[in-house]
């Protein structure tokens, strides 16, 4: 098997040699944004959607690395280039941090330094047919992430440690739980369906404004699906028709399991079929 | 000026050829936790009390790295050796993560993989003779971090954010308040004096337990001088007589402005003389 070829600040190199100093402040404090962008069919999905989110992450954090869209598209398709045997299912992650700076200090770098730009493509598993036929289980979890969830930072850590209690407690994903509103999950977007009606928390400063959530308002939109963004309190999960969990490599994930309890009639739904298939065709475009 | 010698999974080397592979869960995900003790007079301060914490840090994260303390205080020694010429004032910095996994997952990597340790010495500007003498100003500010702040974790964005916004406005610390409360500041804790009694929030998850803070109890005791671990609401701030906020670097900075808010009399006080006094001789034993 050849060695993965990654980008990093300006070089196309085997991951092998890809390192960063350990006064990067990404490794030192987690000072950086990211974003993954699925490939489909060969081609980036939404990669302009994406981009724009790295900018306004970037612009959160006060990091100043400004590249044109059509920049780093280009680097991703070189470097999806340089990766010809990955296979059908992958992805592109990039992740930018303030660089290294000369001594570890927690306010930004008083000399200016150059941020580190990591790229790098891997193949993902899709999620099973098995699971998008018969759904996946859910836990809630008490969200102990930091109030400032819109901006995609590599801070992870608690997201790992949810991650984590999910695997352990054979569950796909963790439905987050605020001050008794159920938020988002570890990496997806929260969505429910009752009553025909399509309803997903705001996208206020606590939860990431998903492509795929947004996917998903135009596929209602086009279905005459109504939709309302508004909180949901832990108790509308009990009352939920159908739970969705969305993301880039999650796509729209069925949730038919909460905890010890079933959604709806513990089937994946009729709505998650229309909207599914709609989902396919918008991705193969 | 020769360079720095930092110590990085097993070896000695100078800091430029210190480099970590980008699939290290550190970089990739603040997947890690550390520790900083200064060094006063020649000698490690408290080293225990920091390793018994970076434990702590540890189990919490899940994260195993067993050493022994002793194994940890003979590398910090030797790395003191290999600075000879960083003068009095200089600290031991010390960060664990879990190492570089094959892939990029949210999950602990399923191959075993060994944990990255990086340690440094450097030297640190100590609080200045004149902020002594006039006191600091602190601002207050939302406390965005994540829920448990008892870890003391690498993931430290939210605190970078908070700490330059208090370098803008021109204040050495900030009070985080969360629900109303004063928890803590980004790199130190908080303690109040009203009426001859020591009033500082108890160690629960929200906040990190503190070495100074344990070391400021101690004088207490020593001093007679009524302690009361309890939360404190915003408004208590006003009311205060002195407010310090401690830490290993900071050691016990007093707090003489909040935001445009004068505190006490605005003077450094009688309680903070006595208190700094005790901690110099504690720190030449």
């Amino acid at each position: 098997m050849p060695s993965r070829i990654v980008y990093l600040n300006g070089h196309f190199l085997p991951l092998e040699e890809a390192h960063v100093s350990v006064m990067d402040r990404g490794f030192l404090f987690g000072d950086g944004v990211y974003e993954v962008i699925p490939i489909f069919c060969g081609k980036l999905f939404r990669p302009q959607a994406h981009l724009q989110r790295l900018k306004a992450s970037l612009a959160a954090i006060r990091l100043d690395c400004v590249w044109k869209e059509a920049a780093y598209i280009d680097l991703f398709e070189k470097l999806l280039q340089h990766n010809p045997e990955q296979g059908e299912n992958r992805s592109v992650y990039i992740q930018i941090t303030r660089g290294a700076g000369e001594n570890r200090e927690h306010v930004f770098p008083k000399k200016e330094v150059t941020p580190t730009i990591f790229v790098q493509c891997t193949p993902f598993e899709p999620v099973s047919f098995e699971t998008y036929m018969q759904g996946a289980k859910a836990i809630t979890l008490p969200d102990i992430r930091w109030a400032n969830c819109f901006i995609k930072a590599i801070t992870l850590l608690p997201n790992l440690l949810l991650a984590q209690q999910a695997l352990e407690e054979d569950a796909k994903e963790v439905i987050l739980i605020r001050e008794g509103m159920a938020v988002e999950g570890v990496a997806s977007n929260l969505c429910l369906i009752k009553n025909n009606r399509l309803i997903t928390p705001p996208v206020d400063g606590s939860i990431l404004s998903g492509v795929t959530r947004s996917l998903i308002l135009e596929i209602a939109a086009q279905q005459q699906i109504p939709c309302i963004e508004q909180k949901i309190p832990v108790a509308m999960l009990q009352e939920a028709d159908e739970i969705w969990m969305t993301g880039s490599l999650k796509e729209i994930l069925p949730i038919t399991q909460i905890d010890e309890m079933q959604v709806g009639n513990g089937k994946v739904g009729p709505v998650w079929q229309v909207f599914f298939r709609c989902y396919q065709e918008i991705k193969l475009e």
